[in-house]
């Protein structure tokens, strides 16, 4: 029984190793040869990781599971009727099931001047251009002698007041307040802006109101201006509008406000959902398509009338169900429907504090952070990265550095943004 | 007083933080913001350290050096008469003094079809190209059916019996046998060659014979193939031919074999000994340039009828010694001309054997290797980056494993080779 698994994110991951030591034969295939742990890709893009630090290579997962395959490939298309994946470099592999788990990408919702002006936190080579371009930006204004050039450079504005939106801002300003700072005394600190934009009237609106206030109360007291109920209008020429009239002159615009699922080389010809996601029935089968699985972002899954979040708990319970299921159907046995189990949401804002909430439980400030450090750490793969992320989050604690502040090139000297 | 020092290598970086705190402004200026331990890049090309863990904010070491600021820019050339240096920037800095300290890479020979072909190792972007490669052979050969072209794959040649190559060898030998071959057990590991060719009759030519065979041995015993009195002759389509007169067919051709002193943007009109390095006098001055000073890997500095080698501690000593030349003058007092003084010559061979050859004293094995580790971290700048260092070592010793096993592409897409 052939098993291929498109994508080896938090989805395509957990199924992979549901179905390790089974006796079906799995192919996962990604275009990376790491999984991205990515809710700590706001670390990297704001110079306290480094990329491999949350970048684990997937073969070394399935190092003990003979019957897991692995290949870097782009996958170009499904043929569901024959029942094969086509991949970029000319591989063509049958399955019996099929698990598309391609995640989800950065939505600019067609705003071309914002994609071309801004920057994404969705992959880890935007979270390396981005924390490069936050450093150059510094040796930009150092260097200027325009005043109001001078201060755009020093204006950092970040869309979007989900977690995202939310964790980078925090960590930006104390990257900015804590060591920059420092880096650059001929700047005037006065001269820095991060502004953090939000359609909503609050900010983290899947928390409870009390948590989403005192996020806000935590950012503003990192320096960081929130601007609620503001739309990002336009992008053109280091002018930033937004929606309530107010215009912003700025050299960095992080988008964090909306992503989409993540297309293959070649659209799949099948249904989607009004958010463009893989419409699934309740056992995330994709209908008419026989032996095929959408699971994660990609995938629209219903739940009590709305679609669940893109969210990496959704997408491993769904990559874990749809593992069990295969062996069920191998056994001739029948399909429970999917049911998504809440076990909380969390946030950080800045070094050591936190929202979470877990049930009926809600945690701010240090408890907070602990709670989410500790499920953090629980989660990542593989101990020496556990470790290194454990250590790389004392010296911050303790030295308030955050000391991966490297502008990279390419290897033909290109900037590499 | 106005001191401009061009390169934050060994040997501007040594110079400026000597003159830290005298009463001169010091201007630094590098292309990059960080100074590389250049030494270790070999272990940031095998997977064992990551690129910040080598490579040191220059700001970050001059936080409290109010008389010295720096600038990333490009030089693009001085005007002697004038007293000034340009940057592409369109920056223009006056000098009393001036301190060329632009270092080396990597030298072809004029040999195009190497260079098109072959990774060179002299900084980091060079050593992420290289280790991203080897992670892909070995994907490339895991999907190859073609036997020929799988075992090309699998072929590793590295040109160079200098400390370079023979610690880059040993190393890529190790993720090989130790860590690669676990990730692929798909994989016939006899098929893997790691060859290292050198021109003479033994490699690390600098030290006394006895260590050299050592290594020798020792870098067999890795599974490297020693080829002696071998010359690169050319390199096309993969298919590597020696001096020898053999032919090797393989996908990854390393090369270590030479360096050349570094130019500016645009070459400097000034006379240049016969390896094309600035000719300086006994105190390091360039002739006929009222102020300016050469030195590291760029400077030919004579001693004892022959030049001085392009390698750190030589470069360290210019440093200091034009730093205090520098205060010298500005007190009007003479200067005594440049000696250097041998502390030593050492390099490693695996994980834990080293060869060290310091004044009368020889090391070889695991105390050879305890020496250099010592030293390398004893110069390695940043508390931090110490023991994130040790640590990335221990890790490797107790587990064999060289977790850096990433391949990145930049942000839009494209391979980061």
């Amino acid at each position: 029984m052939k098993v291929v698994i498109v994508g080896a994110g938090f989805a395509g991951l957990q199924c992979a190793q549901r179905l390790s030591g089974t006796p079906v034969d799995v192919l996962l295939i990604d275009r990376n040869n790491y999984h991205l742990f990515t809710p700590l890709l706001y670390q990297v893009a704001s110079s306290l990781l480094n990329p491999s630090d949350i970048a684990y290579p997937v073969r070394a997962v399935f190092r003990g599971s003979p019957n897991v395959r692995f290949r870097v490939a782009q996958v170009t298309g499904v043929a569901f009727d024959a029942k094969a994946v086509q991949t970029a470099d000319g591989g063509r592999f049958p399955y019996d099931f099929l698990v598309i788990a391609t995640g989800s990408a950065t939505n600019f919702f067609g705003m071309n001047s914002v994609e071309r002006a801004a920057h994404g936190l969705k992959d880890l080579p935007e979270a390396v251009a981005l924390r490069t371009h936050v450093i150059r930006a510094f040796e930009g204004a150092t260097r200027e002698t325009d005043q109001a050039v001078l201060r755009a450079w020093l204006t950092f504005v970040v869309v979007g007041g989900g977690p995202t939106g939310v964790e980078y801002a925090g960590a930006l300003s104390e990257l900015i307040h804590r060591v920059l700072i420092r880096d650059h005394a001929e700047l005037d600190l006065r001269a820095v802006r991060v502004i953090l934009v939000e359609a909503l009237d609050h900010i983290l609106p899947a928390f409870l109101p009390a948590l989403s206030e005192d996020a806000r109360k935590r950012l503003e007291r990192l320096g960081v201006e929130v601007r609620l109920g503001a739309r990002l209008l336009d992008a053109t020429d280091g002018r930033i509008t937004l929606s309530s009239g107010e215009t912003l002159a700025a050299r960095t615009l992080v988008w964090a406000a909306g992503v989409k699922p993540a297309e293959l080389d070649t659209a799949l010809d099948i249904p989607r959902t009004r958010s463009r996601r893989i419409a699934v029935d309740e056992c995330l089968r994709i209908p008419d398509c026989p032996g095929a699985f959408a699971i994660g972002d990609v995938a629209g899954v219903t739940q009590d009338g709305g679609e669940l979040a893109m969210m990496s708990p959704q997408a491993m319970q769904e990559g874990r169900y749809v593992a069990d299921a295969i062996i069920r159907l191998e056994r001739k046995q029948p399909l429970r429907p999917f049911r998504y189990r809440d076990k909380g949401i969390m946030a950080t804002i800045g070094r050591h504090a936190a929202v979470a909430q877990v049930g009926p439980l809600s945690f701010t400030g240090p408890i907070g952070w602990f709670v989410w450090l500790f499920v953090h750490l629980y989660q990542i793969i593989g101990y020496r990265n556990r470790l290194v992320v454990l250590i790389s989050w004392a010296w911050n604690y303790v030295f308030y550095d955050r000391p991966i502040r490297l502008i990279t090139r390419g290897k033909d000297g290109t900037e590499e943004e």
